[in-house]
């Protein structure tokens, strides 16, 4: 019997014989605005798992450090045990969302460099917006481990934004956490998937994304389906 | 029949013969949660006029660049006419209101060194909470200005901090608006007042400011007529 060590909203964390490894099972729910709107859509486990696989596995190719180490069975996978650091940093190519909400800006406006957002991870408190002071007080990193950690966000976005250009799909933004070994490394951590991205088709402009689920507009699992596909495809084409 | 340029929650702003100076006149108006609670204080508009003066004064004296120019009346003042960099510049020595609801931090938590928090001045989107570079997105300020505006404002808390200790008040925290003049320069502008600083009684701990508004919890008059006299007194005492 594998260990639960903890059920977040998309994935459980198991314990394995390892002390320094966790499974994670990709589970078949959708949640939006902070779990308030929650459906389980059959299959979407199994697609974030293998999209996130894919990419992290691409990352590693292109020096990213990950905490990824194999796909176990379609919904499980291997990964580094980490420390996450209660950061979401979020890497955004052009406006949408939230942004759009909080600061007014249009949607869709390009941003050059990509702009960072860090979010405090905590549910409790909405996953609240910080600046830098914030996240030194509240995510115990130092000022060294944040400034390499932006710097390692913007690699990964250099990285993304080619992957899904092979793919026809324009990212525009993205969530990634980061955690610390045992030993002191950062390590790209959780997932990166349609769950974690905002994507759109290059040629229609049709989000491709959970955004049809939020917004209540499309079929979340053929979308899912087709990123997964153009994924393989790409990378098949190399 | 002077000109009224713009009126605000606290302030009537008028053009002056002269194009480069303004008359602010304030108003006896008290406004919280972005103006959602609202009431007249009669003797409010003087006391803050005066008070806003005499530190201006001081901070002037102590080598900040303001935009005050002198008080023409119990209630009016002329300024230096600048052109308002639109983000509410936040120093905070102790957790305090709504940092401590938004990111769940101790209430009365020391702050070392202070932490400079960042709102977007914007009444329609209440006012977020921004990062540096929505602030270079949205303020047209340059990142040599923004840095040249945060060090500005520390230097402020330094001079505050030791025109309130005098007063034998603790200062949790206060908002600053800078401004550019014609000729590019950035001064300190708006007001410095009970409106705009959380100040404790540093025997009792008492709320001396608009939190007594803010919270029902007493008299304003009353408080701001004190802080009046502290300032008198311990400018005189010197
Ligand atoms: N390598 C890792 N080591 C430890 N925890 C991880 C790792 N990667 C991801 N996690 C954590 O797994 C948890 C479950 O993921 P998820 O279901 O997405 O949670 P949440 O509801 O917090 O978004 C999250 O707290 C995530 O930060
Ligand atoms: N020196 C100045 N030049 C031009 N505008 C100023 C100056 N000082 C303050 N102001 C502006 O005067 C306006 C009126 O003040 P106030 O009533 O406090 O407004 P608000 O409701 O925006 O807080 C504000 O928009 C403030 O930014
Ligand atoms: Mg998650
Ligand atoms: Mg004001």
């Amino acid at each position: 019997m594998k260990e639960l060590l903890y059920e977040g909203k998309a994935k459980k964390v198991f314990c394995t014989e390892e002390p320094e490894e966790l499974l994670l099972e990709y589970k078949d729910d959708a949640t939006a605005f902070n779990g308030k709107k929650k459906e389980a859509f059959r299959g979407k486990g199994e697609l974030n798992n293998k999209i996130s696989s894919k990419i992290f596995t691409l990352l590693e190719e292109k020096g990213t450090p990950t905490h990824f180490l194999k796909e176990l069975s379609d919904t499980e996978q291997l990964v580094t045990r980490t420390s996450i650091i209660p950061l979401e940093v979020v890497v955004r190519n052009k406006a949408a969302g939230s942004l759009v909400r909080r600061i007014g800006i249009e949607d869709g406006m390009s941003l050059h460099p990509p702009l960072i957002e860090l979010f405090y991870k905590n549910d409790d408190l909405d996953d609240p917006l910080i600046n830098d002071r914030h996240a030194l007080l509240l995510a115990d990193v130092t000022h060294k481990e944040l400034m390499a950690i932006k710097e390692e966000a913007l690699k990964v976005n250099d990285v993304l934004l080619e992957i899904f250009e092979d793919c026809d799909l324009s990212l525009v933004d993205f969530k990634l956490e980061f955690g610390r070994t045992e030993g002191g490394n950062l390590l790209l951590s959780d997932e990166v998937s349609p769950d974690t991205c905002r994507l759109r088709d290059k040629q229609t402009g049709a989000k491709m994304d959970k955004d049809v689920f939020r917004e209540g507009t499309g079929e979340l699992v053929p979308v899912y389906e087709n990123i997964l596909q153009r994924l393989e495809g790409a990378t098949c084409a190399k």
